[in-house]
């Protein structure tokens, strides 16, 4: 008998060779009916496969990554069953889950895959799911994995081979189709209810463009067919959502070949919302006694060795331009010049926690390949401030830090978000990390606690961490529920000492202060694109880039909309006149695709009256309102930064 | 007999030879006792030589401008003289008026010359001046010259002779120092009344660092005692009201080395008076139709020879960064990206006047040696803006623009400025400037008729326009009389070409729009810094880093003072609390040398009446008042923007 500890902490003892799937049907068979794969002592294993000693064991079903990620993997292996029954002859390389999905690379020799072959693929793929394949794992000897791929010809899976060792390769096998593959996968093809393949597309070998091009034909899963409805119509959605077309369609922002890739230029729309986001960044830091600063974008070779940037980060720098026997570079990051202003006065305990924040503007090299409308660029804009602290404060800072985060994301209708706490690598200490074991272990166990004190939800990633400190990356869900990695919250014990940064401490002595580096909104053009898809381009009315449209009925009433119009900007709102030779339904149906939060439509009764009849962008009339009570609701609106 | 034509339009005759200090003599005695130097036909003489011809004729005395650089260049020969006679041996290289005054460059041999000799040199000139010296001139063959030079071993003024053509070479003598000098001089060396040496420093022979080290000697002379003594007060004015000083002494600014030379890092302090005149402009922009634009600080070549900055301006550029096989430049302006965004989306002859503006931040390449504090920077950030408009839109935005400047003025107490109309050169087309000669007429006269019209005095400068077309330099005068090139105002015909900008006008041609450049508040580093001399670090009000401080009396009041002065935050009043164990009158002091405007001192009394004792800043007590009553005065102060 072994001894198998729940999730729950409770033990049960079953025969040896049992398999997690029949330990979930001594549960129940409902829940056998859902199981995908399961964790057994933390790693990822076949449902199917037998343990044979004392485990802890957590059953995967559709709502664990895990378990998604294996039925995606499966899918993968049963897209290349159907490939290999339609192409004879193809050979794969890899075909991992993605995130949302999975792909398999393949090289078709002189046959070509098109669109059209799609339909029948899915066809003949459900028809392989109904046939209820077992996946069955084979433990290999390396050299018979060898022969095996030798003997098929199959040149990509002996390279994979070449970098296994013996005693480590196994082969999965359903149907008609085996693989060199590690696993783990679901019991069998029938749990494949509903079957998307969504695009062919070219990818190099090993992502090298030296190498042969093959055939990357991506699909998408599902354990029924409503799942697979609804996240069709979530892909709908997010493609009437995507920013880029949104974008060009409100003037937010537009790029230029002569200017660069992934070089943002925001129009005036867009720079609207930047600046209302600046604006509810300088005054929710100036409550919260953040003081600004401005610095150059540049700064010399000298300064970026001192910080570690050159050692640590020089691959995301841009190249540097060389005057005067100087090197300069651009900034990637503006922590090195704020801790310039830092060190610029001396400091002691009293001047503690020192806030310091800017509007910054860094650069980063992203190769173009990876560059993608606002939510990849070269150029990024963002609230950044850095806060130097006692260890007696940090608890205190980096909570109210966290706080902001979560009051900005109320303001935004975040609903949904994950905190990732992200660890360093012991083994890539000096390498990708300072080499300050015992500095990573304290101030990782500090983040922690602050994070378990304010009960705030988290998952640990490891060796994701800044290469000066432990970092909290956060991920938020947009309205269509797609995630969106925004912003970090980083602690670093490392630059202070780099710097030389100094305060003088009750006791009179010298203290290196502890440095978090915080930007809760993440960068403007990555939160902006965000926006675009959360609100689908209808900004509430704090943000709109135009929030008013007065529209006369004729050109007769014309001065009186020019008036309103007048009367609403000295209230501070947002407003434009259509004075175009149009009718009136035009020019409401025009202002509704310009996404405008409020029309008045004015003509004689409310020129007469002094009056205005309001009209609710994708909600119509609202009725006739005299103009200051229009603007004392809309101010108050406004202030308030209301969702709707 | 020759004719005269005064500057009054008015003819006379004199004799053939009659000399300007003859002619003056004969209108007034007093007249002539001023005189220093004559403008006779466009060109400035001596007022001693003779006349022989019908001519023009302007006397110069002190107040023109030419006539002061002639006392100035005569006061350096007479240094020279007296530096001659002191050190033996001495060789001349070049002596020009300045600024304020004028200086010698020598090479003294192996002697040296230190601060203790200034006041025997200074005596020395005094002697000499006393001497009522003539400034004798004689015209000399080029042969004759050379003679005299190689005899006295002066391998200097040979250097200077070798880029002379014989006929134009003429010697000046006074006393016993002759010197080889195109002139002119004033009529004797009585004219020169007060005279101080200011200083002692170093000049690479040509400014070239590979040539020998060569002795500068600068002073500064007057016609009168008491026009000295009023110079060197405004110099000790200057000095307390020094940008840098005060910049270090309010936390304003700080540079560093590893950030590099003039790249200027804006404190906290400093960062507010940036984003007040920043909330200025935006309010006055707004109002005044603009829309606002964020652009990147980088840009690819192609862009910047489409823009002509790189044939015409790329000494003021950064070196290029490659990357990918492109060459990315640091903006030196921002035009060519506001371009790009003018053509990002079509528009009509509706669309015009399209006003684009820009908190920007460009780049420009300064010699080391002329970096000054926040006066001559490498890193400019700027209230910038660009206007597309039609021909017929042009002169009224172009008046608009120059009103904005004027009401800038008066917010900011600038009393007297001069505006400079900067004109192209014939003979640097295709150089200097864009080649286009009939549209530079146009424009130049355009520009010319709008400051015509608008009654704004101006003179016209041949050779400094941009190279895109003509511009207005504004000159500004700060408090103690300094003077400051503040912003420009340009036209430009030739980059909406370049940029193919184009615009549907009524008749549904396609058109090119004029472009204006405007800045008016120039760089924010150099509107600091003349701030910080024109108020002498004491800002008013809405300008003012810290507004108030509030002093309790002590320890006992801390806590009402804390509540004061966070209710000021809450009306957005910038408050602090002098929270150290101090002495009332200690922190009133302190408080006073950070030039604070308001300081609220509170007490026993203030406390149970929910008061304030009220001081102003370098005037002192002002009575008790409720803070409602404080808060309500204040709030209205920065909202008006009050000069004090």
């Amino acid at each position: 008998m072994i001894k198998i500890t729940l999730p729950d902490g409770s033990v049960r003892e079953f025969e040896k060779g049992t398999s997690a799937l029949g330990i979930a049907k001594s549960i129940s068979e409902g829940l056998a009916r859902k199981v995908l794969a399961a964790n057994i002592n933390g790693q990822v294993w076949d449902a199917t496969r037998p343990i044979n000693d004392d485990a802890s064991l957590k059953l995967l079903t559709w709502d664990d990554n895990d378990g998604k990620n294996t039925f995606w993997h499966s899918s993968a292996h049963l897209m290349a069953e159907a490939v290999e029954s339609m192409f004879p002859g193809v050979k794969f390389w890899v075909g991992p889950p993605v995130e949302n999905g999975f792909y398999y690379d393949m090289d078709l020799g002189d046959k070509k895959m098109s669109e059209e072959d799609l339909a029948a693929l899915e066809k003949k793929m459900n028809e392989l799911a109904r046939k209820n394949s077992e996946y069955l794992r084979k433990e290999m000897p390396k050299a018979d994995a060898v022969k095996y791929f030798t003997d098929k010809g199959d040149e990509y899976k002996l390279d994979l081979l070449s970098n296994l060792n013996d005693g480590e390769i196994t082969f999965y096998s359903q149907g008609n189709f085996t693989d060199l593959c590690r696993g783990p996968h679901i019991p069998n093809t029938s749990f494949i209810k509903a079957i998307k393949l969504t695009s062919i597309a070219g990818a190099y070998w090993k992502g090298d463009e030296k190498n042969k091009m093959l055939t990357r034909l991506y699909g998408v899963t599902f354990p029924s067919q409503k799942q697979l409805d609804e996240h069709l119509q979530m892909l709908e959605e997010a493609k009437k959502r995507d920013h880029r077309k949104l974008g060009k369609e409100l003037g937010i922002y537009t790029m230029d070949d002569d200017v660069g890739q992934g070089l943002i230029m925001w129009m005036p729309n867009g720079t609207v919302i930047i600046e209302e986001l600046e604006k509810l960044a300088k005054e929710t830091e100036q409550a919260a006694g953040y003081k600004r600063v401005v610095t150059p974008h540049i700064a010399k070779e000298s300064m970026y060795i001192t910080s570690g940037h050159l050692p640590y980060y020089a691959d995301s720098m841009y190249p540097p331009m060389e005057m005067e026997g100087e090197k300069y570079y651009l900034k990637s990051m503006n922590c090195p010049h704020h801790h310039k202003i830092y060190a610029a006065e001396p400091k002691s305990y009293r001047d503690l926690p020192y806030r310091i924040a800017e509007y910054g503007t860094v650069y980063r090299y992203e190769q173009s390949g990876e560059l993608f409308g606002l939510m990849r660029v070269r150029c990024l804009h963002m609230n950044d401030a850095h806060i130097y602290c006692t260890k007696e404060q940090f608890n205190d800072e980096f909570r109210a830090v966290n706080d902001m985060y979560l009051k900005y994301f109320k303001i935004f209708g975040i609903e949904k978000y994950v905190m990732r706490l992200s660890l360093h690598s012991p083994d890539k200490l000096g390498i990708k990390y300072v080499n300050e074991p015992e500095l990573w272990k304290e101030t990782e166990t500090m983040v922690r606690n602050v994070l378990t004190e304010s009960n705030i939800p988290f998952v640990e990633v490891k060796d994701e961490a800044a290469f000066y400190g432990p970092k909290i990356d956060v991920q938020i869900y947009s309205a269509i529920g797609r995630e969106f990695t925004l912003a970090t919250n980083q602690v670093d014990f490392s630059q202070g000492r780099s710097f030389k940064l100094e305060y003088i401490g009750q006791d009179n002595k010298a203290e290196t202060p502890l440095i978090i580096h915080r930007a809760p909104l993440g960068t403007h053009e990555r939160f902006i694109g965000f926006l675009l898809e959360q609100y689908a381009g209808k900004f509430p009315l704090w943000l709109a880039p135009v929030q008013v449209k007065v529209l006369p009925i004729s050109d007769k009433f014309l001065d009186y909309a020019k008036a309103v119009s007048d009367k609403l900007k000295k209230s501070d709102i947002r407003s434009e006149v259509d004075d175009r030779h149009e009718k009136i339904g035009k020019k409401i149906r025009d202002t509704e695709l310009l996404k405008v939060p409020y029309m008045l439509v004015v003509g004689e009764k409310e020129m007469n009256e002094n009056k205005v009849s309001v009209r609710i962008q994708g909600k119509g009339d609202a009725g006739v309102r005299s103009v200051d009570e229009f603007i004392a609701d809309a101010v108050s609106q406004i202030k308030e930064r209301k969702a709707e």
